[in-house]
């Protein structure tokens, strides 16, 4: 049997780009330029994985003519998905580029389910019924309205529970949540990482340190995390399991946009992941390196969701790696 | 045989109404509430004639999940939907009202058909197989990329050679082709009465002055338009036709949302004429006064489309009416 990479997005969105010459209050704008395109963490993670020759499928709520089109937009370009139809329509993120250089986001709070219960009842049975397939489950971004914020921890336990380990790249409630269950991959950035530890990480070695409270045994109330990769945007990632703690850099800084940087991450850490069979296999220098090349291949592509598949092979080998 | 009132949409799209504290450019906003809505403005005219108590059926080009968004919406509303299935989407167009006060304008350009001949082609057989269960067919609004500027006049050629009155709310290339081509009632606004005869019309005597050459037999190069209703704004309207010429407005100022005062008086003519059966039966009278109240009693309400019943019976014995 051929495993899949599960890549779990509760809430999926379509990511929206205009082009005008100068955004101005209280004008009409002639839009010169519109791109509509799949979005929201999970898909970009299996985006990633798609373009590292990853077999992966997209899990998650959807509905409407958006869950339609992004459904249609993802197998066209090969990646399987399955969709819970749950809402009247998935939410648009809207990015208006001036080419006076300034962006301006709009985001929409997308719907809320008719029954948010059920509908994550329904997208944790679709995980179930992929577990028998999936080497590894991955569970990314926001929740909709209304959706209880220990959704991404049930989705953990029952993969757990079948043996089939779990990265998640949370934030808010749902990380405390999760963090508190235990033994999924977390993968925090450091504002994330400061939320749930009450600490701020100045440095990498700061981050090590909380991470290693967090995959520490014995805590009261709490189950270790199976491991820690905290992402630190330049000064790269940290990399904590109970087998150690390494820290991963580019040798040099990579300008570009770091939108979506933190999905290519999680999509090598799942797929390292997912090679070796589990957390406790992994090679955390290994894991480490190809987490912070793809990290840094998606910030010289445009878009979110992309990497630049030469540009991760010349990186990978210059990538300095440090035990911690 | 139910005869049907048939708006024409070449061009629709769905209107979309984002609510945000203050729109600021270079920063990101949680947008609080989102209204999508079939739009365009023969939509809007088949909505006015739905609210009438009229038959009609709304016929335009359309595609992907956004004509299919259309056409569900207006079905739901009770209203008879035939988008030609052209485009990849139907355009958006986003209104960004700011609690400041503020609103700001974004329209997208919308897809070229693959095939605009064609599209144009199927479009008009579309209406032709409508005519014999046609009183009346309205035509208003842009037109796709790539559509031919005569795409109108052509359909209303069709309509005319059929015996069915045509009503044309157009502007730019296409209203000058549809006036040179004749036949139809023509709604042009005073920017568009001016780019039409290149004279700027100051008063209501002045716009009937230049609708009367529109109805004037034996110009060269130009065959007279049915009639031509004029609409001001806050001075009313003006209705010509080789029988007359009438002016009539609200006998107060009418405070408001003005867009759609357009297609609500396109409505209110297009159902005078269908009950007529005639442009040359309509007693201009009346057709101008209920195209004035119809007017007036849309701008009282805050959307496109809608018009407030009971203020349309409040305003219509009120309505001013003069010959000219």
């Amino acid at each position: 049997v051929v495993r899949l990479i599960v890549t779990v997005t509760p809430n999926p969105a379509l990511d929206v780009t205009y082009r005008v010459a100068a955004l101005v209050p209280g004008t009409v704008h002639r839009v010169a330029g519109v791109v509509v395109r799949a979005g929201g963490k999970g898909v970009n993670v299996a985006r990633v994985l798609h373009q590292l020759g990853e077999n992966c499928a997209v899990l998650g709520l959807g509905g409407g003519h958006g869950g339609a089109r992004v459904t249609e937009e993802l197998r066209a370009g090969g990646i399987e998905v399955e969709l819970v139809d749950t809402f009247s329509e998935v939410r648009r993120t809207l990015v208006v580029h001036g080419t006076d250089g300034v962006t301006t986001s709009l985001w929409e709070p997308g719907p809320a389910p008719a029954d948010p219960g059920q509908a994550g009842e329904a997208l944790t049975g679709a995980v179930r019924n992929r577990l028998p397939s999936a080497s590894v489950v991955t569970v990314s971004g926001s929740l909709p309205a209304g959706v209880d914020a220990d959704l991404p921890a049930r989705i953990a336990a029952t993969c757990l529970d079948a043996g089939v380990p779990v990265v998640l790249d949370l934030d808010g409630d749902p990380l405390r949540v999760a963090a508190e269950s235990g033994g999924a991959v977390l993968m925090p950035n450091s504002d994330e990482l400061e939320a749930l530890t009450g600490e701020r990480p100045v440095t990498p070695a700061d981050a090590a340190a909380l991470a290693r409270e967090l995959v520490r045994p014995g805590l009261p109330g709490r189950r270790p995390a199976a491991a820690v990769v905290a992402t630190l945007g330049a000064d790269g990632l940290v990399a904590v399991s109970p087998a150690g703690a390494v820290h991963a850099r580019v040798a040099r800084h990579v300008d570009g946009n770091a939108t979506g940087a933190g999905d290519a991450a999680c999509a090598a850490v799942a797929r390292c992941i997912g090679a070796a069979g589990a957390v406790t296999s992994v090679r955390l220098h290994e894991l480490a390196a190809r987490a912070a090349a793809v990290s840094a291949a998606s910030v010289v592509r445009p878009v979110a969701g992309e990497i630049d598949l030469s540009a991760y092979r010349r990186y990978l080998p210059h990538i300095l790696v440090e035990d911690l």
